[in-house]
């Protein structure tokens, strides 16, 4: 159904960048699951080298809460129609705590935002002088 | 520039309909500031109405903190590409308290989702059994 | 496979608002079914209910007629790549009225739009000021 | 401000393949007036013949109405965030009779449909049986 | 599960212009397979011509190798959230030669390059006076 | 204009992470030219270290040659509707021996394949089995 293949434990044990990565996956998380985004990524060591270390780092500590963090990256992924993005993301913000009360009132807020998105796109409205920061202010 | 005209103050003031809207603009928001999106809106009564009930109730106190809520719609407003909505609700973000390096750590969760959609659209991975909700469960 | 639980009709019974919600979409619609979207969306009655009622409005009796309207809703979600609402929208559009002839010459303009907004953004081209409703004409 | 040239006319008349399409869409139209879009295209003579000679089949008589065909052309250029068509094509609408009660609403339904388009993505809704169209049937 | 009918090839062969058309797909592309695009387009024989000649002739022979615009092709898909077309123009690339090696470079380009719209977009970037072709220039 | 402050030269200067990735920029490109791009992640010097490292790599030599990378660049940056993307990158292939038949020629990829995703999606086109790559395959 993909259009690479997606890698078994045994393929990835046999591959060492592929086994420290997975590994990684595993110890940062706390489980031993591995969802096949990374069993596709690792046709190209590389490419899932560098895409969980940046992923590691930016859904990792810092200034905005664990749970805020996977609401944007769902919004994200539900604008751009990525269905796996959804699907893996909501069960992460589930395991953060989403309860169902806030997965609603998340999701009136993206449709909200698609709704008047379209409506300024089609009334082409110019920005207000105000919401402008200025350069080198 | 807009595909619409945008009305003045005056207008407003003459259509018992949009002045309401207005009015409870500034009531609600605490500031006298009426931008662009909503003078544009203001060609269509019923729409403005709708727009503006709908966004109140969806913005409002909920299970959700405002600043949060911002971000969700930031983040929409990003992926679908409308520079209005860019600049208008980063500049509610800031009014909420956003911070330069919530900001720098919300555009890197935005981008690195982006980033991801296309990998996973590209390898058009399918979704983990363990990712399901079933129907009726 | 959805990312919420679709409601049955037993559940639905259940909750008034919900309940409510059904029976006036059944009632405008002169059918019993209610697909899949409501049953999801019955997970937040309050979003069910300010979604449906909006619907209602926007779809219903105004100053273009239901097939125009039902095929503006299609080009909006295959743009946006939205499975669910190309196929129920579709539909839709048949049981008012869409030949296979309006169909096929439909498709062609979404074909068409889709390319010539490719070009248009490749090019970067500046509009027209002959295109441009002024702030206040 | 483009990223290739816009031809002027004295470029365009001293092509012969590029001053026949000129003349024809000055034809077909009954205007003088050749906006932007073509004096981009201009710079491939190859694409400037395919899109115009395609744009005029699609776009001329039919079986749906012009104004029709142009509001799925406004409705495609919204959701796809071209501000060139959105302004090109809604001036186009205009010309052909789009009052503002109209514009209104059709604009209500181009929001409507991106708010479902997003509430249905994010619930990840699966499609009803009763739409589908079976292969061979 | 298509919203039109996948024509057959008795169907196909009772039909003048669509034979005409399967019969330039299979000896352009010397190969008896047609795929279920074409066979969807059969339903509007006007608009199955004018894709196929016009398709014809872009991913024709040119100036740009035919892995290139395979790959510029995909990329398009990816960005737009089209699976079909993801796995139509991937399995056509690796018809092409696509290696392993390239496939895995050409995603992280697609990546990054989702990555970077959406942090210029967040940012709201200017255009450098630089990268401008100025009018006439 | 952009929601985030552009660093002047002066400013890199004085923080050294920021001045880092500025040298390395000059020095990898052999130029003193700094895009806004970069002006505005210096704000957040994290993500401006990441995404300068990950594109260097990216971007860098590889299999696909110099100006296939652009190309793929530029499409994605035109499908998602990103006017700085854009500019930016066809001023880069420019640079890297784009000549004029090519940009329309490539041009004309990205719009067919646009009109064809929208009419697969238009038509919901189920996938045909020779495309797939079945998994451990």
């Amino acid at each position: 159904m993909a259009t690479v293949r997606l890698w078994s434990d045994a393929e990835a044990e046999a591959d060492p960048r592929v086994r420290a990565v997975f590994a990684d996956i595993r110890a940062t998380r706390g489980s031993d699951f591995i969802n096949n985004f990374w069993r596709g990524l690792a046709n190209d060591p590389t490419l899932l080298e560098r895409t969980w270390s940046s992923l590691k780092v930016v859904m990792g500590p810092g200034t905005l809460d664990p749970l805020t963090k996977e609401l944007v990256y769902i919004a994200v992924s539900i604008a751009n129609g990525c269905p796996y993005c959804i699907h893996s993301h909501t069960a992460a913000a589930r395991a953060k705590g989403l309860t169902p009360e806030q997965h609603g009132e998340f999701l009136a807020i993206v449709g909200m935002a698609n709704q008047t998105n379209a409506l300024v796109n089609g009334m082409q409205i110019p920005v207000d002088p105000a919401f402008r920061v200025e350069e080198g202010s």
